[in-house]
């Protein structure tokens, strides 16, 4: 089986690097040249062109541009693929992405590697980045369950957890687990350094420690990701900040009103429920 | 010097033995007989006794009872001392504790030494506990500065860091980085919990990976321990909430506008504050 990837940065190289590991035959695409001959100096594609003519013999394409580009890189590569060929993608957020290349091409399946680190670029690939890491499937009813089950049998080979879903089920559940613990903590920081008396904000940050640390994390990172996760997911993220708020103001109520049974029972109930999400 | 601690627990015990290690006699009081013969038999203690009694020739006493047995233990304890004698305490939450016993006892210093394990009792204490955590004390205009002086010299032996602030800014400097956070991170568990549609909530429990753990840690502890935050420093901890709740509606209607050059800013600010808090 001939893999074609278009984009060879973190996620485009390490599935790159992953099934050449496996023995097969990978296509790279990238729009640098430097790029090609990065990926062809480091024996991390089979062949390399900054043109997408080189994919028109790929049995299985992996797009894996920024999540902007996703769709123009698609109505791009399409003239150039044979009708059989299976068209997936490596974006965070799936919903408009499946609604803008399904109709193109009947053989798109949506995909989501929930892998990664802090680096980017074709440097920044490494073997074995999907291993035990989840990978999501978000086929619609049109999509022929064949395009699904190649797909799958490739992300046994990186040996990732597979899932399968809805596209919009999956866009609502990263925007829970993924997207709504960034606002969250975006505004705990925020909060924190909102406090007008200079001996107050001081002191605190004097002596913030690992329970600080730990809820600011995500809200203390990467801007740009931050911005994406909103604007690719605006609705599903604005339903789970709906939903985060109501909890949010029980949670005051019940101080303000000093119901303490009940906020000990809600803490009981959080402590219960967090495992599940591990 | 002689050190008298008023319940050998995780935070007395280990002050017990920092203290022992310098070559100070440390005399214990325990309401248990057992926990005063574990606390003699490890040679935590110098002598112990079931008796407040014992501590009449101590020279500082150290209140380690539970935060909410702290005024009823000085209580009983202050008839047993001689008038020299510098009395603090250890508790979380410094406003009322200090206003309850600065009157009774013109030599009380209010302190917090900001270090633990997520265990309790004697077995719990351990040597070094102090070592590079802060350790806050919260005098009022009346205390004498002698008894401040004394205690920031016990401080230096543990190698803790000392910080001197009044005790409302104490407050409201921890509900903002330590109470906050677990009513924030508990939310976040409660809202992900609450979604109905279970498809959704079974692939946002699958999937959900360091982010969601991050963020969820505080608000998944144990339960005693967040609602005693609540409890004992409810007002600074709702001044708190209702902060970080506009911050929370700045971020919700900014992604409602689409106003994404605010986000891009909110979001830089955050990483750019996050850091002075570590």
């Amino acid at each position: 089986m001939k893999i074609g990837i278009v984009g060879l940065g973190l996620i485009g190289g390490s599935l790159a690097i992953a099934f050449r590991e496996k023995g097969l035959e990978v296509l790279g695409v990238s729009r640098k040249a430097t790029t090609c001959e990065t990926a062809l100096a480091k024996g991390i594609v089979t062949r390399a062109s900054t043109e997408m003519g080189l994919l028109q013999t790929a049995d299985v394409v992996f797009l894996c541009a920024p999540i902007k580009a996703i769709v123009p890189t698609a109505q791009a590569l399409i003239p150039h693929l044979k009708p059989t060929t299976i068209l997936t993608d490596v974006a965070s957020v799936k919903g408009e992405i499946v609604q803008a290349i399904a109709p193109l091409w009947p053989n798109f399946v949506g995909g989501h590697p929930m892998a990664g680190t802090a680096e980017q670029g074709i440097d920044a690939a490494i073997p074995g980045l999907f291993i035990d890491a989840p990978y999501v499937v978000t086929p619609t009813p049109e999509t022929p369950p064949d395009a699904v089950e190649t797909l799958k049998g490739l992300i046994a080979l990186l040996q990732s957890r597979f899932y399968c879903c809805a596209p919009q089920i999956h866009d609502q559940a990263v925007a829970w687990i993924s997207h709504l613990p960034v606002y969250v903590s975006a505004s705990l920081i925020a909060a924190c350094g909102s406090e007008t008396n200079s001996e107050i904000l001081q002191m605190a940050q004097a002596i913030a420690s690992s329970g600080f640390r730990d809820t600011s994390r995500v809200g203390g990172g990467n801007p740009e990701l931050g911005l994406m996760m909103a604007q690719g997911n605006r609705q599903a993220l604005l339903n789970s900040l709906a939903g985060y708020r109501a909890q949010l103001d029980q949670a005051i109520a019940l101080i303000e009103q000093e119901d303490w049974e009940a906020i000990a029972n809600l803490l009981a109930t959080t402590q219960q429920q967090r495992p599940s999400f591990l």
